[in-house]
């Protein structure tokens, strides 16, 4: 399955120029006549977006400018860079890629946080002062909550097994994605994550290593782990460690997508006990997806996945399938999506591409809701949707109503160490799917916005607050 | 055996006020009268010393001054807080600890190296343009070592069986300690490295545990391990990583050792390879020590540990000892170091308190050389053993020439880093005791001064720079 919750790998998908392939050229060009303008009308013609123009020299003959320019692929650079290269007079003399540029050397370092410039800056934060610090957490482990990075540490944790789209590509290729998450973390929850890369595909080993680095951190963000081996190693580590343990494709994508139907069905005026919901998808993310939209309330849900609908008459139902269909499908139904998708007030696919067609989507009930997270390309064209359904989300960003996991995350963990919380719960999930809903007010709320950005300056922030009260309380209650 | 090259623990020890055990004690004290100049009075009376004194409120009749007194531990700064509230009229309204307020929520942090403000940056530095990095690296593997952290990342990993003086403290109070080491790390060499304190005592798992998380660094610090098990532990890490391995209480001792060495008999005008040379001490550092000796050229070294001298002739030696039976002691002496030390030119203490006299000094050559590195009492009293040794040197920061480990592991992991080397060799531990050594000049030179201090502008860098050419030397001989 592919991820339903990031902007997907674009590759091999036609597709419009995008900042994230984008490239600088540096050109040499006569100072004067029309070769200046010539530059931007070869990147247009060639289906290049010019995003900025920089003059990085100039003599009374000749300019050195740096063109930066939005392309769609390699080869879309390619042609570009050959159309600039074709223009009379003008020299490409260099050129670069932002993105890999971005991405020299890592994008994220470690910093102090007090200067070291002295002897007695030494003596406290090293030896021998240090040694006071290890001798009170000596006699209270708990110290090191408080007295250490611990306290704000989350390892970012990945076996390399489903990096993305791009499946089992192993720890090396996945270091960066795990890195860039490492400064989401950052800049969004103001915690400080490093990303550990593990050599490793057992489930035991990858269990037996978490728990051995766990003294370090304050909480395990697993990522990118794939299914099935990612649900018995999160259990595992639930069950073993004092610290909370999310698997970020499962969950994360679990909140957001709650939040979002909380508010798409507000904006339909239906109630989540009282809707008739279909999913297609039984994965890492759909499973999570499920459970917690039972958590919350939902009754009526029908899973599909490639062999048709889950029900308990199905053959060679695995553990995870036999759960859900003892859990699901209350009126008892078989066959296909198509079968089963008639009168369905939500539609939620985290599939593939195309498995939802238009007249599936007419044949819902009326004021229906379509989320169709199969990225890069989801289960039915989002513009062909809307002709039928009122309210239509994908995990895009070219599209309004992007689900995104990036909404949850960071909030969820700034709460987490803020309560210096020992584990997760369901009511830590459910607080921090509400708090996103609840970002958007009464009057934002429309059909294209349903759900924040992540760039909303609340919504990290009120995550964390909803998530810290949830853990109070059930501390208060235990 | 204690640590000799960091200053030790003063627990116990009668010591002289020191910044690493100061506080802060705000007071509120009448502006009127001679209540403030009796503060001052007061701590000194009590044996503190006033570092700092700064008014944190004024009004007409009362002042609240922050006074800053270093003390010598936790009961004398228990005594001058009670002298102070002792004095009339003066409130003690709290008091802190310097060292605690450092440590508190830890001493390092991440940053990012790059603003996440907009759409196109989150789009750069995470999806979907970091599926581009992450395809690069699937491609060829080294890419990591260009396009990520890991180019400039080092693990700083403990089990906690060793951590200073303290002993088998666990991973969670030996953490402090190695995030104090990573922000060394990040002052003196700009090297992004993270504390990892595995919850472990086997030498198999902590093997199989640094292995699994090696694809995220370039280099493996390792730190506070106890011996024997710090031996096995490197050597099969060296084996089957390709990324330095590193143990900086064995390698980083020995580099400084060294150094102070080569500069101390440069003083007394002897060669290493004809003096004579008594150590005390076969543990994971002396036996470090010995070995980078021995390849710089030294010949005629006897080794005493708590059962004398090492020799072929003794029952009951492990492979550790019954190597250095075969490889020291060429004229075969046998009995304790009172023994051997008669006409030596060179003691080399990493053992215990007070096992050199006084009188065995005097017994040693014309210009001896004394190096009393336990810590925190060194082998002998150093005002002693500079009554009849011309050179003396302890691991104390309270007498000249201290042998800290502060000087070697920056520079030489930086070194590593910027050779992208994936592993270390003697030559490089060689080059970078060359260099620590160079970095005291012929006219500053002199019996106090045979050892940089680890402020000193150059040193850093100038390890650095020799452990980069002895790895390209080596390369370019492969």
């Amino acid at each position: 399955m592919s991820c339903c919750s990031r902007c997907g790998i674009l590759e091999g998908v036609p597709t419009t120029p995008s900042v994230s392939y984008s490239i600088t050229v540096r050109l040499d060009v006569p100072s004067g006549g029309s070769a200046v303008s010539e530059l931007t009308t070869a990147v247009e013609k060639a289906g290049g977006v010019v995003t900025a123009l920089d003059v990085a020299g100039a003599h009374t003959e000749q300019l050195r400018i740096d063109l930066t320019i939005a392309t769609s692929d390699t080869d879309h650079a390619d042609r570009i860079v050959a159309a600039l290269a074709a223009i009379e007079d003008v020299d490409v003399s260099k050129v670069s890629d932002r993105t890999f540029l971005m991405h020299l050397g890592g994008v994220i370092e470690t910093a102090t946080k007090h200067p070291l410039r002295t002897r007695d800056d030494l003596s406290m934060i090293y030896t021998p002062g240090v040694a006071r610090i290890s001798q009170a957490i000596a006699k209270d482990r708990e110290d090191a909550r408080r007295l250490t990075v611990k306290r704000n540490a989350v390892a970012v944790v990945t076996d390399g097994s489903a990096v993305l789209g791009l499946g089992n590509i192993g720890p090396y290729a996945a270091l960066p994605v795990m890195e860039g998450k490492a400064a989401l973390f950052k800049t969004f929850a103001d915690i400080d994550a490093w990303p550990i890369c593990l050599d490793l595909t057992d489930v035991d080993q990858i269990v037996e290593t978490v728990a051995a680095i766990a003294p370090g951190f304050a909480g395990i963000n697993l990522e990118d782990i794939a299914a099935p081996k990612c649900f018995e190693v999160e259990d595992r580590l639930r069950e073993r460690l004092d610290v909370p343990v999310f698997h970020d494709d499962q969950h994360g994508t679990a909140i957001v997508v709650l939040a979002a139907l909380r508010n798409a069905l507000r904006v339909v005026g239906k109630d989540l006990g009282s809707v008739r919901l279909v999913m297609s998808g039984a994965g890492a993310a759909g499973t999570a997806i499920l459970k917690l939209l039972l958590e919350a309330g939902l009754r009526d849900v029908v899973v599909c996945d490639i062999d048709g609908v889950v029900h308990t008459g199905r053959e060679g139902l695995g553990p995870a399938l036999r759960w859900i269909a003892e859990n699901t499908n209350p009126r008892g139904l078989t066959g296909g999506l198509s079968d089963v998708i008639e009168g369905a007030d939500v539609f939620v696919g985290v599939s593939a591409p195309d498995v939802l067609t238009a007249r599936d989507v007419e044949r819902m009930a009326d004021g229906s809701v379509v989320f169709a997270l199969a990225n890069p390309v989801p289960e039915i064209d989002p513009a062909l949707a809307r002709a039928h359904a009122t309210v239509v989300a994908t995990g895009r960003s070219d599209y309004p109503n992007q689900i995104n996991n990036v909404l949850a995350f960071p909030g969820v963990f700034r709460g987490l160490l803020d309560a210096q919380s020992h584990g997760i719960t369901t009511e830590v999930l459910l607080a921090a799917s509400e708090a996103i809903a609840a970002t958007v007010a009464d009057d934002e709320l429309n059909a294209n916005y349903i759900i924040p950005s992540v760039f909303h300056p609340d919504v990290h922030d009120r995550v964390a607050e909803a998530v810290r009260d949830a853990c109070t309380a059930a501390r208060d209650r235990a």
